[in-house]
């Protein structure tokens, strides 16, 4: 999506198609992503979509185009664009990332978008220190032409946008652009959308649940050529953001504190494993000063390990085309019926494998180890988009399941796996 | 220095011509080892040194007999024991420290030098979570069987050694063992003395002075195979035995604080700088246990620049042997009589040099901005023991300057410099 130019702006139409796409249950930032670069656009996707999801029950029904319309009147009712991947108006550094959201509401002054982000994240239960750090460092960034990102909680994210009111700020929600959270920070949101902008990837009255605050911090990152976590306790979600942004190629500074404050443990520890240690605007801007100015910056996001072991951020089919390069070589295989002949070099590449489907041939590589979509490409000597059509197919069967790091096994069932082989 | 048998002791006599050699004016730690290697013995350099003095004024009188035997005399009333570098007894990480003292004056219990000493140093003016990390660490690296090393000062020095009572602590004077500063902690210091040791380079009845200080703190970090900052302000203290750690290649450790405190600006600088971030014992012990147990550590230590624009830590002669690494490639040679024919090949080598004496060649080669000795090494054809013999020479005639990293230059004199050719 990203090859798209930057200047190509959609017809209302083919907007509403986008809206009605990634809203459909299912249809997260990889799959949304999948589905264009396999049909061409959102229109053709939704036509293929029904017959796609006829064989599985994993995904929900397509959301129609009177529920996108819907949704669009009452964001035009608070002011909300709905602002398409590779539009004009997509914040630059946030169409860089691997997950960006297809279509991101918006409110506020677009241009904000234009110059450098630098997010300030940290606790809602910050100390007086911590909150006046925070300030300190939103004032002196926005001196520094840059806007500070954040996330509207209590404590630190409060405190940075207030800090950078007059220079310009954008806040970035959990819950739909009409679902305010904390309620007590309205105020704060009107001021923040004078000078700066409010953005969600969530649908109109959505409620935050506690899964999508992880998920709206890869967007704080994704905003941001550095992240500076203020204060943070371990296994808090400001940790998450910065392991997004060092995941996004991003910049990651934390502001260390006294090992007696639990509220340092966590951005101390971040400083253990690399981030900057930061106590100025001094030090963030000599940081960042190689950066500004690179056009060939913010890199292509890897966001491939994010969710490791981890439960995943949406409810999608994953079919993410990139991150091949961290999977392990190693490989378990599960030839189930007419055994494959090997090539005769010693690489285990499948040579002779004519007399299979490609269908047939990537569910007998597969098995209840997962493995990397770049050997099952190896092992089957068939180009990347083939094989990847292929996985899609399964997966819309049910018959695969996708890990972290691009990795795939068979869906575990129970009792003997019989194949559908049917196209 | 430090080839010598780690079990050979001295007789009385050759402790007593150690003690007079090293309490000579004008011989530190350098010259000391330098006069050792050319005339093989204390006893030998002291006989030399009259004849060497003569022509110059710069060094005072040689310490007599009579006054080593009294200054024996007096620390045995303190239980002090002299122990000349070599000995058993010598602490076995100071010896690999490249400014030795010659003769060390040690109270207290010998055996605790050999358990890994690790330094906790800071503050005098520590805030109360400085001062209960100190305890803290201290008590954490004894029940580690590590012995904390400090300096014996207000502050985190003093709570250092207070949490390692039990298990054994070594505090460095910066003045002599019967000069106790600051007064308050000699009912410390007796207890420092029952478990542990108090050491000290000076000599008895030293009261300590300004850079006394930096001096003893190369010590406090040459005991030790890391040293901790707890607190530290910007230029104090503890950021010079910080240095002098990571010089002598000793792991250095920092206690990061918030940034609006400025008793953290020095430790937090110091993490910015690549010290290592510890809040716990824990930290410390892993980022050691590379090094506890291995037998090729601590390395020979490194401390060639660090007088480097400066003011030297000690009046001597500074005629170090090491360090010629770090000096600059240019050179300004002022050649004054009988121009040096210079060899066929470009890299400025003298080869047609026969015609000089040694002491001629290198006086001519010598100007007013300094050089290294690796360069006049190479310009003369010479060896490295011949060249710095006759530098020992042209220096004990004042007609040399010594600067910091190993670099020479002619001594700046009123009028036309007038060279004696006398042997």
């Amino acid at each position: 999506m990203s090859d798209q130019p930057v200047g190509y702006k959609l017809t209302e139409r083919q907007r509403l198609d986008w809206l009605r796409l990634s809203r459909t249950e299912g249809v997260g930032p990889r799959t949304f992503r999948t589905l264009i670069n396999r049909y061409g656009g959102a229109s053709e996707a939704l036509e293929a979509l029904p017959t796609l999801l006829t064989r599985n029950g994993r995904i929900g029904r397509v959301t129609t185009l009177a529920e996108a319309e819907d949704e669009m009147a009452t964001g035009a009712r608070y002011g909300v664009r709905f602002v398409a991947m590779g539009e004009p108006d997509y914040p630059r550094y946030l169409r860089m990332i691997d997950s960006a959201p297809p279509v991101l509401c918006i409110r506020g002054v677009s241009p904000v978008f234009e110059r450098p982000g630098v997010a300030i994240v940290g606790s809602r239960n910050a100390s007086a220190s911590g909150l006046k750090m925070a300030e300190h460092l939103a004032e002196g960034l926005g001196r520094q032409h840059c806007v500070v990102i954040s996330g509207l909680a209590r404590g630190i994210d409060a405190r940075a946008h207030r800090g950078s009111l007059q220079t310009g700020t954008v806040a970035v929600l959990a819950g739909g652009q009409d679902r305010l959270y904390p309620a007590e920070h309205a105020e704060l949101l009107d001021a923040i959308l004078e000078t700066g902008a409010v953005v969600s990837e969530m649908p109109m009255g959505w409620e935050a649940r506690g899964r999508d605050f992880p998920r709206r911090n890869r967007i704080i990152s994704g905003l941001s050529i550095g992240v500076i976590v203020v204060e943070a306790a371990m296994r808090s979600g400001s940790l998450i953001t910065a392991r997004f942004a060092a995941e996004q190629g991003r910049d990651v500074f934390a502001v260390p504190g006294s090992p007696l404050d639990p509220r340092s443990e966590g951005t101390n520890d971040l400083i253990r494993e690399g981030a900057t240690l930061i106590g100025s605007v001094e030090h963030v801007m000599a940081a960042l000063a190689p950066v500004l100015g690179r056009d060939d910056w913010p890199p292509q996001a890897q966001e491939s390990h994010l969710d490791q072991g981890e439960e995943p951020l949406w409810d999608e089919l994953e079919l993410d085309e990139r991150g091949f390069e961290d999977a392990p070589t190693t490989l378990a295989l599960r030839p189930k019926r007419n055994p494959v002949a090997l090539g005769g070099d010693d690489d285990g590449t499948y040579a002779d494998t004519n007399e299979l489907t490609p269908k047939e041939l990537l569910t007998q590589l597969l098995g209840p180890s997962p493995v990397s979509i770049n050997d099952l490409v190896r092992l089957t000597g068939r180009s990347v988009s083939l094989v990847q059509t292929v996985l899609l197919e399964l997966e819309l069967e049910g018959l695969i399941e996708r890990h972290g790091g691009g990795l795939i096994s068979i869906m575990p069932l129970e009792g003997t796996l019989v194949l559908n082989s049917a196209p």
